[in-house]
């Protein structure tokens, strides 16, 4: 196949790869079974442990991230059980809709879509009704670029009503802070091809004790995506199905390079570019989707599209024109909202010509960028 | 991380990848959602169905093939259905643990491990059971190195029932013969990782009509393996989770490998270095565990390990001494023979790197080879 020329990718995810990463993902294949994957798995499981904080057990499942929150809804519910989630864009929906695919009764705990999800809402959804079992928030909504306060609600969910908390952090974990043992979470999933810096194929898991013990009695059907088999493989040093053993290979330097760089490090590196592409857009007189800037995402920036512009034709030539790759608006944000990733390897510069490329284009769409 | 040195992989998968499409998967990332990747889904779905001999619908998910076997059951059935299982091997089991944990009341044919599932035995339970809804079966499976008489089972289920047929053609596609429409398999799912020659990650399924049928009406739960969001996706270029886009860079190219060698040619391939390897093992008076060489499979070679050798010892010292990863036995297999796979990119020298391989060890673990 022809050579795929070089973007300005700036999707929320998958985003660029290292060249180092990529050189690693090259070694040769090696047996999945034998002892070189061992030590491989092992060693990227105790790695991504220190990226989640936790000492909970933690597997490496080969699927997009969505496996991994279907993993952790089927590996602690049964149907019937009673579940709130709470949702304020299409991954909190998609949560959502998980749960239900597998037969939960829930409760869908609605906010707007540009809002956080409210602590105290779910404190007196769980107040009103004690058969809750358990809790699912999207740590970070990438279609509106909204980081959810988790701790408030993990202190409400964990601290309070002692149920189980299931949390999406796709777009969070390796990004901004997310200590899984410091806020209680229990079970939280992610994926490879955000803040990891590796291509899409891999995603990660945590469970605590209390994750343990719903597992233990929950009946939601699961084969492919159960826990329990993964647990019984990794204590021999293997996944129970056949690996991405290609990803897993640039997993281990993205880890060693991650906590090489220090997780504080990491998460002010974000802070600071996605401070960087707020400024931007408001010196370009764009306005944010964030109704407060305080829960503007750290690693994605959604974007009003001004009025009477045509959202589609201007992210096309962005593209086209300027090579910078933005992703449109999901769901009812669809034509409303342009957004800019900016988690994993993403520089200053990467920023800088995402501005001068706004610049250029929006006045061909027909607004004058300041 | 430090470089893994190449070794002879002579596992049933993960096969070794050849240099060009490693520098293939090399490709820079790209956007999921934008026109380079539905150019480029477009293209292998058009391709694999060249490789599959089908005009059905199919679809590339990111996961092991055990997760395309996953998607062929709880798309087309619903708990409570009755499922006949013909198994002779650890994967003919899996394939039936996994309509079990799904609710499916599955009758269980089991035939010997080493000797093929028999057509006239499903025909009587076929016959026996009207209320029999689909037939799962392995058509070449892996543990035991035996390739099932799929062409015989296909015109019992299909031709004389008219039942849903269910194959696991994880390690066949692509090696051996397997024509999706000429023997009316109506879900057939296969792997990346074997005769495809790209890393293990994505899996690859194929529904025929009466497929789509029972897939209105099945009721097992499902979510990341939804086959009609999988459509509802591809109709627009996309895949429904984010899937594993290097990955899809290397098929691209393997497929057009194999598609410009000629399927014919593939297969011829396949079967002369079966041959070849089945010849060499014999000739150092070892004995295959297929009963029958006629269905000894052309992916994989399963030998019987002599009395009073120790099968994992060596298996261990074909690798540190002589650099040759061959696989153990699986379930109760395990100890009693090791297997060597010829399946994707293998060479005749490979193979007779292997023999002469053998032909060292086998000494050193008690076993005079002639």
């Amino acid at each position: 196949m022809q050579r795929i020329p070089t973007q300005n990718l700036r999707t929320p995810g998958p985003t660029p790869i290292p060249d180092d990463i990529v050189e690693a993902m090259s070694n040769p294949m090696i047996n999945h079974r034998g002892p070189e994957f061992l030590e491989l798995l092992n060693r990227v499981t105790e790695q991504l442990k220190q990226v989640f904080m936790t000492t909970n057990d933690l597997y490496v499942l080969t699927s997009s991230g969505t496996g991994a929150l279907e993993a952790s809804v089927v590996n602690t519910l049964s149907p019937g059980d009673k579940v709130l989630s709470a949702t304020a864009g299409a991954f909190g929906d998609r949560f959502t809709d998980i749960a239900e695919a597998y037969g939960a009764e829930v409760q869908r705990l609605q906010f707007e879509w540009g809002a956080t999800v409210d602590a105290e809402d779910i404190r007196k959804c769980l107040r009103q009704d004690p058969q809750i079992k358990a809790v699912l928030v999207t740590h970070n909504e990438t279609s509106t670029g909204i980081t959810h306060p988790l701790a408030d609600v993990a202190s409400v969910v964990k601290g309070e009503f002692d149920k189980l908390l299931l949390v999406d952090a796709v777009s969070s974990l390796a990004c901004v802070p997310l200590p899984v043992d410091g806020w209680n979470c229990d079970l939280v999933g992610t994926a490879s091809q955000k803040g990891f810096m590796i291509p899409p194929g891999l995603a990660f898991i945590s469970i605590s004790e209390a994750g343990h013990e719903a597992q233990a009695s929950a009946t939601m059907p699961r084969f492919y995506f159960d826990l329990a088999e993964a647990q019984s493989y990794l204590e021999r040093g293997q996944t129970p199905w056949t690996p991405a053993v290609s990803a897993l290979y640039g997993l281990s330097l993205a880890l060693g390079k991650l906590l090489g760089e220090g997780l504080e490090n990491v998460y002010e590196r974000h802070t600071k570019i996605a401070q960087m592409t707020r400024e931007g857009i408001k010196n370009l007189g764009l306005e944010l989707l964030a109704q407060d800037e305080t829960y503007a995402s750290d690693t994605v920036t959604a974007i009003k599209i001004p009025e009477n512009i045509d959202g589609a034709k201007f992210v096309g030539m962005m593209r086209t024109e300027e090579n910078v790759v933005l992703a449109g608006g999901q769901g009812k944000l669809t034509g409303r909202i342009f957004r800019i990733g900016h988690m994993g390897a993403v520089t200053a510069s990467n920023i800088e010509e995402v501005m001068e490329a706004i610049k250029l284009v929006l006045p061909k769409v027909g607004f004058s960028a300041r």
